[in-house]
């Protein structure tokens, strides 16, 4: 990241939802956007945390034990190992932190799955 | 953490400048929330990229070949090993996300550092 970045102006980079987006990397960590619509699938991550940032609308963060809303300027971790499956009604802007080997759909290969090493910067 | 941060209520939890909270930890990392403003002292971090975002306000990242002015809405990478100094003329709102064992006045000691062990969970 040799120069800022605009999150609204990243966004408008791209339409496709559930699709995360790489806009930095530090630390073996990267930082990523993506658009929620609809549902996701539930899954785990078994080794790492998963950060959730709203920057614009809501989202929910379904666990098995309860849902956590997220509106904008609110965030969240969700710890390695808890089983979790996004949501939003609306389409939805979040940021998310994860290490760089996070795969978007935990442990499972579903419909939805991007491969970490297709997972495209903007 | 257990619940969602709502933003803008952990920045009413605090009125010192340049002393950054932690709200958050991920695989090893802090999310730290600070205010900005006045100018910090120039300082690097040897082995740490440190992430800002700019939560309300504006800021500047002085480097030493140039400046990058980050409004609401915007983020940066400083790399590990390259001098810089924040400033903000207004009162900014700045999340940041930094591997824990990060010091905020980088190698250097001065009157503004706040020792590692010694930052706050809000």
């Amino acid at each position: 990241m040799e120069n800022k970045a605009v999150l609204s102006e990243k966004f408008d980079l791209f339409d496709e939802t559930w699709t995360p987006k790489i806009i930095a990397e530090l630390n073996g960590q990267y930082v990523k956007l993506a658009k929620f619509k609809g549902e996701m699938v539930w899954h785990s991550h078994e080794n790492e945390d998963e950060y959730f940032q709203v920057v614009k609308g809501q989202i929910t963060i379904h666990l098995r034990d309860r849902d956590v809303v997220l509106n904008e300027g609110e965030c969240f971790v969700v710890p390695m190992g808890v089983e979790h499956k996004p949501s939003a009604q609306e389409e939805a802007h979040v940021l998310m932190f994860e290490p760089k080997q996070t795969g978007h759909t935990g442990n499972d290969q579903t419909e939805l799955t991007v491969a970490v090493e297709e997972q495209e910067w903007i």
